[in-house]
């Protein structure tokens, strides 16, 4: 089984929720223009971020809402794109904490609001203007993904019971956050951080909150069912980190939307580095630690980072682990649906979070 | 009518609430704390600037409840504490962006922050570490408040329903937070702007939103008495903002916990710089455009700058717009209750919005 049918359903996810998404994003760059001008801009960067997701999040609250016989309709659609708000807003905040640039092959919205202070002509610094805007808008996004949610066609106890998964969830990958950026800060590779880090910001989130959810909306009960959905969940979420972290030394700068070596250069903690620093030579250790975090290297400091990953194995062994994952995440497969054309699509989404170059 | 009755119902409100949100941001600052040394800490110091509130927007959920034939119970005091929760994650975000170092008497988050980057010898600009910490903190206590409204004792429609108007009123707030900044950062005083941000980070989200979640929760069906709240927040939202701007000018610094003359520092666009741009004589406007949003400036240039207000007469124009908000809100209350003792606890409360010191 390969990756093609999981390939197609993300595809399918995206074409059919794209429009109902448009349509939202559009009605709230029109709210917020009735406020003012600079408002209406915030809320209309923000969309533009927000439209560029790959939507897995979204696709596996669907999955999950499947999974526990709901049948795919406009309502569960339109609501699992509450997930897709809530993360396009956390990336505009995680690019302030990162001073990162660029966002899905777009300009990032406190770098875009940097240019627009200048052009508006504030006194104060232009950095500091743009870092403000992005705030907001990041804020705006978090209570969209409420609202999306709470005003779906749902019970009010399905969406209740969702609420209040989500919330919880969130707080870890706010943690999650904080561990990483302190750790990067730092400078500091401790493998039971980083190991924290991935679980908490994304396997947890990414792989098993939007399963849970879609299953809750279903009006799943089944407790052993959720607790196999959670184990799927955190071995796609594994899988899906594993895969991002190497796209993001090794991928395609235009299908990955970020400059090459923009993860290096920011200093993200993944299993990469960590392996190496267990079993590099010490002038490989040495030569991470000068271009990791440094925002100064370029292409020829990549270059030999990826170099080296490759000659120490750990590209190989990173990769080896994410199939590991894969492979996990397949037991659990027959535990949580009888349907085999859902089984089919389980894996083969699992397979495709690997296979994946973008 | 004073506002005595106003005051004890805030003390009480208070005395009542602050065991139960003490147990709540202990069990919260446990939870990160078993993450890390450092995810505990952000929320151990958010905690401490939560827990300082004066919990005005607290109080006005559980004068809500009872307005709609809600008893006071434990239940109700827990679940308004949401309303605290999210009120304390926005000023620590509004804290970045204002760059403000004091919150309520005590160093604020990012400040705070900053100094622990400093000890922890991370590597990047200090000042964007405790930025980043305190976003984070925030965003946390987004997911807290809705943790807290979502996980209490109401019908899961009272919470849906509240939960609505939750996100609708937040999304506006962080619309009016990016027309203040963008105002504050061009330093232009335009007057539809300064009403319009007033409106909507205050008198909507302060005054209205409260009273609107606490009948819904009480299961308030009748759209007539819920209008009429509304009208009557409104006018308690008003006069709330511009004793607070007063006191932001001619407070005392203790009991207001800011720095003497941090509101103008920080170039805060009130009704008060409005109506001396309007009415003042050349010199003074330019005073005023001088200090404003100059964080150089002393004493010396704060004890000027209230004179000149008192000397223009807008110190007394403004306040005597805040006395007229008083009224006007009193005019509803008739309309929103025949129960004697809410009518005085209404009356008092307003009134105390502008009698009060801190």
């Amino acid at each position: 089984m390969d990756g093609k049918l999981g390939k197609k359903y993300l595809k399918n996810y995206f074409a059919k929720t794209d429009p109902l998404f448009q349509k939202y994003l559009r009605s709230k760059v029109s709210e917020s223009r009735k406020q003012g001008y600079i408002t209406g801009e915030v809320i209309r960067k923000f969309s533009e971020v927000a439209r560029l997701g790959k939507k897995i999040r979204g696709s596996l609250v669907t999955i999950g809402y499947q999974l526990s016989g709901g049948k795919l309709d406009k309502n569960i659609f339109d609501t699992s794109l509450f997930v897709e708000l809530f993360h396009a807003g956390v990336l505009v905040h995680d690019d302030i904490q990162d001073r990162a640039g660029y966002r899905r092959g777009v300009v990032s919205v406190h770098e875009h609001f940097k240019k627009v202070g200048k052009s508006l002509g504030v006194l104060i610094d232009t950095n500091h203007y743009g870092l403000s805007m992005a705030l907001d808008a990041g804020i705006s996004a978090y209570y969209y993904s409420w609202e999306k949610l709470l005003s779906s066609n749902f019970t009010a106890e399905s969406k209740v019971r969702a609420g209040k998964i989500y919330a919880d969830f969130i707080q870890r990958v706010s943690d999650g956050q904080t561990l990483d950026i302190t750790g990067m800060s730092i400078r500091k590779i401790k493998e039971v951080d980083v190991l924290k880090v991935l679980r908490l910001k994304t396997a947890e989130y990414t792989g098993v909150m939007p399963l849970l959810i879609g299953a809750v909306l279903a009006g799943e009960t089944s407790k052993k069912r959720l607790l196999n959905l959670e184990k799927y969940g955190l071995a796609f979420g594994w899988a899906f980190q594993i895969q991002d972290d190497y796209l993001g030394i090794f991928g395609d700068e235009v299908e990955v939307g970020k400059p090459v070596g923009s993860d290096i250069s920011e200093g993200k903690l993944t299993l990469f580095m960590l392996h190496l620093m267990k079993t590099g030579s010490n002038e490989q250790v040495k030569f991470m630690r000068k271009v990791l975090g440094n925002p100064n290297i370029g292409d020829r400091e990549v270059k030999r980072m990826r170099k080296i990953l490759i000659d120490a194995g750990t590209r190989d062994y990173v990769l080896k682990k994410g199939w590991k994952y894969v492979d996990e995440g397949k037991k659990y497969i027959p535990l949580i649906t009888k349907d085999k054309k859902m089984q089919e699509l389980l894996e083969s989404l699992i397979v495709y979070m690997m296979e994946r170059t973008l």
